[in-house]
């Protein structure tokens, strides 16, 4: 599997968030043996919990199902860029590389805003990697914000 | 409720933690009423989650019994400095006001490291009072580090 499958994956789960009005982020996770094993799309309205980000739904249940708090070697494809929750959680959780789709210069944290990996007290920063299926990551969140807008 | 009044059940949920075995960290959520309305210690261990922080925990337990991803004019009393992750959710949840214990120069994205709320790009920024039982939450943190270190 290739950079640009995974993020199609982690494109169709922003695109069912969408479908379930739900801001359209999507991610999937990927163990060191290539394998996606957590993916899930933004959740916040729907349980209402303002973590319940799609970074951190994968997580949080690849970590359940490990039964561990780190994840070593595994990869996040992300639609969009992660917030500074987010970002930090993928840093508590060890995760290796993160691949993002659409920077977010509003709410980002990992490129823009709180920048939290790159402060010395970072206890892990994972290799980045931004503009993996940007254009249509950002057209989804233009096409739904507008949608809202109407 | 006191300030101190407050502080001293998070310092309980602190201590309930410790004797669980997790790192000793406690919150209590006050609504604008004055009633306390969610407590909890860290349970990154119990639930393999490294987002089950404290703060996480009570935020998430509010929001879903308010069915509402938004916290306006509660207070949050937790014995340590929030790392950048529970700031960023801090402010996802609009929480008036934090209202913490012990400084965290290593993990905390407060008033160190990430310094969530001090970004232009911050979409809210709750007032911080910091060292409101500072003394007690620290000890409890030296004591169960140094008992791990044994």
């Amino acid at each position: 599997m290739s950079f640009v499958s995974h993020m199609d994956e982690a494109l169709a789960e922003a695109r069912a968030a969408a479908a379930r009005g739900e801001v359209p982020v999507g991610a999937v996770l990927v163990a060191p043996g290539g394998e996606v094993i957590a993916r899930a799309g933004n959740r916040t309205r729907e349980l209402r919990d303002p973590s319940a980000h799609a970074e951190m739904l994968v997580i949080r249940a690849a970590c359940a199902a490990a039964g561990s708090e780190r994840l070593p070697g595994h990869v996040l494809y992300v639609t969009l860029e992660p917030c500074a929750m987010c970002a930090a959680m993928i840093a508590a959780a060890r995760i290796a590389r993160v691949v993002y789709a659409a920077p977010d210069p509003k709410s980002g944290g990992v490129d823009h805003g709180a920048r939290v990996f790159t402060h010395p007290q970072a206890h892990h920063a994972p290799e980045v990697l931004g503009g993996i299926g940007e254009e249509e990551a950002a057209a989804l969140l233009r096409d739904f914000f507008a949608a809202r807008r109407d």
